[in-house]
């Protein structure tokens, strides 16, 4: 699980900012028209007929990630994931990034090689120009800063503000899983300091792990309203967790909701894990987080366009802002939810 | 010269990451129509009918900045000042800027409130909207990751890539102070360490000190070209000191140049200063940095336009590229330049 301590070692310095960036950057290509002008000058320049969107997040080692479980490919790839999944989540496409990396000396070239490794097979896979950034050194640790950029006609952007009482709400795929895959890595690495020898066998966690390590943003969900000519009230992606959205989604578009309980996607590894670890799988399926899940709500009158189909779930609907954010639960008691998405600075140092 | 260690402190984790970011860009004004949507959803939204342009950068505490004589506020404004200046440095105008920033429980809320206190004056100073960001704990200091964004009509736009021989080199305000500046604080730093009771006077060096501490992009350059009605056939900014951003420009246009000693723009506190510090005021001018001046080249035939402004100095010109990128001196000999910007990756740890 720890990374090989043989492999090459290149001091960063040898290379310098410049070289590095340009050793880093030498295989990616352009995919798209908009892309003006990619990394090289003092900006890029991207030429946009539509509505430009951009977001931007920070990824700290020892805060967002632990590279003792995390391999280094598969970091750029979530966190290149982590980005995109934002213009998703307004219903827009994602067509560039910038990615800027501070990095201590404790690592080569070749551990930035593979971060940037990952990085490229995300903006292959989703059609991504890197176009800018800045690589730079810290005091300590890894610290990865990507902004993302997007584009969308103006009257399909989907904001957080738009959900209107008798909306449908919907989830893509299904959620809890990158949660509980985290659960797994954890114990494996206090395992791990025990007893460095053993090697665990992960087979059984293997979709979890995977919804952890490398999840995928939902590029299609944007793409598939369209073709079922569904424009979503409102939108936002599942990082913080179902509980903390769907309060975001309510507080800013002064409704209230109740989803329910029965209807919530899991997969039956996300229950069987819950079993194993003693968890409850709606309190992991409402406060886990890091799904980069689409929810989004939709006018009743859509309900035919959306239901039975295998990546959406009905979990609820809007109601009136006085009735409050509820989880109708199966025993068919009704329980106001709080957020309790993750806050970085309760974390202990 | 240090912080008062007696300041009210509020631990960040009182505020939790969505009251921390309302908390501090609750005075923050929208300037431009083209901000559709600020914070507060998944993405910002920008409608541009002209190009975008975007650049990005890292400030490292202890790589970039010494919070030991650099006051927070300040911080903030140079934070903003360099990610614009690349903007300027397009010929475009700065619109937006994203803010990130990454701090360890060492700060309390009022240190993070005059960082963004700031941002806010340069916001405000220079017509900016901030429209996004992300707030995050570190393991250890500060790190700020901001995101520039600008509009420039697409015939407007200079790259580093269009100087032709016989072009007019040309360099905005002077160079060399912000170099000197530092230098006399980290003295002043030294001799604090030895003696806290120490009150230096530093009447003398306010002007290094302030370009050092307190740079100011020039988002009056792109506008007096436009009066001027000149098109710079290349520009950058000097961020990493005069040599380096002359070799970018020569190297990405395919051309060499000639600049002239005697027609660098140096103030008479960079001239004395250099004497008191025993250093050479054309080395400094060359390899100094930071001093977020505009360099661009010009035709020939715009020289009535450009000389006598005030603003303006013209320090060479362009030519072939076999003839390389050199200094001539007073004493009339030629000297190939080389690049001798910062390389943060050969700091000492």
């Amino acid at each position: 699980m720890l990374e090989d301590k043989n492999k090459q070692r290149t001091s960063l310095a040898e290379l310098g900012e410049f070289g590095l960036i340009d050793h880093l950057t030498q295989f990616f290509k352009i995919n798209h028209e908009t892309t003006v002008k990619g990394i090289g000058d003092d900006c890029a320049v991207i030429s946009h007929d539509n509505e430009t969107l951009i977001t931007t997040d920070f990824l700290v080692e020892g805060v967002h990630f632990d590279l003792s479980y995390m391999p280094l490919k598969h970091l750029g790839y979530k966190a290149v994931m982590v980005n995109i999944s934002d213009v998703y989540a307004m219903n827009a496409e994602a067509e560039q990034i910038t990615v800027s990396i501070a990095v201590s000396n404790r690592f080569p070239l070749e551990a930035i090689e593979e971060l940037y490794a990952g990085i490229q097979l995300a903006c292959d896979t989703y059609k991504i120009d890197l176009i800018g950034g800045d690589t730079t050194s810290s005091t300590k640790g890894m610290i990865i800063s990507i902004t993302a950029i997007g584009s969308a006609k103006k009257d399909e952007i989907a904001y957080r503000n738009g959900a209107k009482p008798t909306d449908l709400i919907v989830l893509s795929g299904d959620i809890g899983g990158a949660y509980l895959g985290l659960q797994v890595l954890e114990r494996e690495k206090e395992v791990f300091k025990v007893n460095p020898q053993n090697q665990p066998d992960l087979q059984e966690y293997s979709y979890i792990i995977e919804r952890q390590l490398k999840p995928e943003a939902r590029k299609d969900i944007p793409k598939l309203l369209k073709e079922l000519e569904v424009k979503p009230t409102s939108m936002i992606d599942v990082s913080d967790g179902l509980s903390s959205e769907l309060i975001h989604i309510c507080t800013q578009s002064k409704v209230g909701c109740n989803i329910y309980e029965e209807k919530l996607p899991l997969d039956p590894q996300v229950i069987s894990t819950c079993e194993e670890f003693d968890l409850d799988s709606t309190t992991v399926a409402l406060s886990g987080g890091e799904d980069y899940e689409l929810l989004f709500t939709v006018p009743i009158k859509d309900f035919d366009k959306i239901k039975g189909n295998p990546n959406l779930s009905v979990i609820g609907h809007i109601t009136e802002e006085n009735e409050g954010v509820n989880l109708i639960t199966r025993g068919n008691q009704s329980i106001k939810l709080k957020a309790q998405g993750w806050n970085s600075f309760n974390q202990e140092r």
